[in-house]
């Protein structure tokens, strides 16, 4: 696939949910890398080239067996390291049909791949979203991908005031659009952070349908983004007037971390991961299936959305665009993308 | 959308009849621009770029409120002569988020774009095609998109001779293959005349269903064309030997005026409006029916046809043809349209 | 179409089979040539470049009036030699209005066509492949097209240790794998040939179903390539032990003639025609059905996997591969084309 145009790649991208993997491998472009996944025989996870390099034919329709990935078509086997351990009348393997492997970590649901130089330091550093897996949050997650570069969902998810009329009737509301927010970067740690305080606005179905509470509300939405994969949407909801404790406790407002994980697959299209942790009605599947069921749809007008707009950038050589105060978030996340780029050396791939 | 190659624009183009503007946007490209049409408050028509300044959503996808056009992503809210009058969170718009407005008329059903230079003293004087909305003449129109350069509709409808293969049957007979034609080019106003006039021939199925006429008929087509999108063929069928009288009446006959708009759109693509304006049987709705539902049949055979040739020319970069004595009008055509194409000068777009 | 890069086009190449032409014409395109078979008025076939010169519509969308080809858009009408003999309102009519025609013979079913220099020596030697012809063997055949250049075809067919894989269940078993193979190449006739023997295997379904034989048998893969479109598989099927005679007669065994016509199509296209000539239960209709059925599905096994490596090899513009024993016939192939290639003149096309 074709690499998008200068990507960092020493940092760790999510590739799949641990549930979309079964018995077989699974294909996945990220950042360009055609990849297959599968499990070996202790039910390690492993990540290879997905090509088989003798005729080119994709290792992720082949079979797992034993342990080990059988191309499809003539039946060149790889261990979980890409050592080509088996090939059709041939007692001495050349190394050169042995294919590249990638390092794996998981958090919660989520397996994330590493991309760039694998003796990078950041290797050893997996995401930490504590949320994802810690008790006394219920977790709900997804995929859609996106037919759009990365970039327009970092815009996207940066400047939330398109709620207002992308999302309208579900969490869109006149409020957010007219709600001033304040941008900060952590440059240190690379971190976007845009905060909306909302007092006394009107509570939107998302909220209403799954807290029971109602108009008005408090409505606090706190981004924290490292790009460029990990976007956390610290949204809190209480009754207007109500504040968290001095002790920090809060019994009265529901929490939401809403995650998205914004993986670049190829230079025009990006796999939309997102994770709902909640620490309200953590037990009824009414509320999981009514905050799924209005996820799923926002996530679908987003998908829309950014085709259209990719469609229209395609059409031109250039791309123009006039940024306005609400696109601060967004602004300072291509700065922070930048340095990042600007960091890794320069090879060729 | 990529600008069709060497394309005058200092004229007039349909862009769409006033039945297919509802309450919201219509999209629609002509000549390689992207434009989005709607009505403010008073109901006047109004034509912008369809591309919202900030972040490129088509405004076509948004609403019009109050008579002005809002984005559906962030809700920049244009007024119909470009002007940003609302974006989020700004209280001073800047005036780089405007959008380009185009001039528009109409001509009864039709309405025109001017897409080149708004100060050409062209923009006065918009297209005279009275049949369209003077009283005494029926019109039925539509509108096809071809997948074809819009020449191949040009070399199309100024040589007729292929009525004969293509629209056996409907307006196509073994005549008109068999009469010769003749061509003259006005070259003070740009028009060229192909005429080819019809002595006591078959009366296509077409015109017998329509006017009553029985075979033979004296059958005259008169072609009148202002490239590149006025053309106007003046059909007069009339029983074999029955001449209009010396004072210009002709109450035996039948006049059909068959106007197409050729629009281009995209490099490879083409509107195809036409039109149909009677002075027979004006009232009768089973004529109208039985005209519009061939029209559409023939339309539809040209837009299959152009569809193949632009195909086959898709596969070389060189095309080569050999001219006939038959396309003397479409070659005077393209004699036109090429001094236009020297008039104006040339432009970055 | 796009040529593929580099072909040597002096040499037959199947275009279609008998049974695929009715009374209208047949578009095929072969070597990136636009073809359109049909049959004058004495059913002599014709092949002619399928693009009218006039307005380059597809010949092959007109009609076959009294064995002579008329355009389906304004009629001109061409000889079985291309001459233009007809064309609207135009008594004499230019030589430049005629199309190039091609030589052509048939084999059998088969019908093929020479796209190079129809003065080279080799037009007057069709192929011979006696079976598809000759008493005492059924023949039953077929075609597919692929969305890959015909090289991965050419890959996959003179390799035969996919079948374990890709064909398992059908004519793949564990053993064809596991057999090693002869490769011998004849520089005189730039014949490949490539021999599996495999003694006391297991019968697989394509031929326990149609000839009643039980495991274990002996099983012979003897292939005789003649690059680029004639390929032979002498396949031979006998009881274990149960060996030809010295006088060559070989009564218990089965013999199958399985041969494929490898005709480039576009550069990513190819039409894999096959025929299967048996000489066992040749008047068995049962046994026709079967063994179409299963042949099929092989080939559409073939069809579907050498899509997904044209896909590979299409993302980047360099194509590695790692070859071993197994691709010595393939290699060899590669070069005898290579030495085709450098023996023709390098014309402009």
């Amino acid at each position: 696939m074709t690499m998008p145009t200068e990507l960092p790649t020493n940092q760790w991208f999510v590739i799949a949910s641990v549930d979309e993997l079964g018995d077989g491998p699974l294909a996945r472009t990220v950042c360009g890398e055609n990849i297959v996944l599968f499990r070996d025989a202790e039910g390690t996870l492993a990540a290879l080239v997905d090509r088989c390099p003798h005729r080119n034919y994709p290792l992720s329709l082949g079979q797992v067996v034993d342990g080990q990935l059988q191309c499809g078509y003539h039946g060149l086997t790889f261990s979980s390291s890409g050592t080509c351990v088996w090939a059709p009348n041939q007692s001495r393997i050349p190394s050169s049909a042995s294919v590249a492997s990638y390092p794996l970590c998981q958090t919660g649901p989520w397996i994330w791949v590493w991309i760039g130089d694998p003796t990078h330091p950041g290797v050893a550093a997996p995401p930490v979203l504590p949320w994802l897996s810690e008790p006394g949050w219920a977790v709900l997650h997804g995929m859609e991908p996106i037919a759009a570069r990365y970039g327009l969902l970092v815009d996207n998810l940066l400047d939330l005031s398109h709620e207002t009329f992308l999302h309208a009737g579900y969490i869109g509301t006149r409020e957010v659009a007219a709600t001033p927010i304040e941008t900060e970067v952590d440059d240190a740690t690379g971190t976007v952070r845009v905060s909306r305080r909302m007092a006394a606005v009107e509570c939107p179905k998302f909220y209403s349908e799954t807290t029971g509470m109602t108009s008005p509300i408090d409505r606090w939405q706190d981004i924290e983004y490292r790009p460029i994969c990990q976007y956390v949407l610290h949204s809190r909801i209480a009754p207007a007037g109500v504040a968290p404790a001095l002790d920090g406790s809060d019994p009265d407002a529901a929490h939401l971390k809403i995650l998205y994980a914004i993986t670049p697959s190829t230079a025009g299209t990006t796999l939309d991961f997102w994770a709902l942790c909640r620490n309200f009605s953590v037990d009824d599947e009414g509320v999981d299936e009514a905050m799924a069921d209005m996820q799923r749809t926002v996530v679908l007008q987003d998908v829309e959305a950014l085709a259209h707009v990719e469609r229209v950038l395609g059409q031109s050589d250039v791309v123009t665009e006039v940024s306005l105060k609400i696109d601060s978030g967004a602004l300072a996340a291509r700065r922070v993308i930048g340095r990042q780029l600007e960091a890794e050396p320069s090879t060729a791939k």
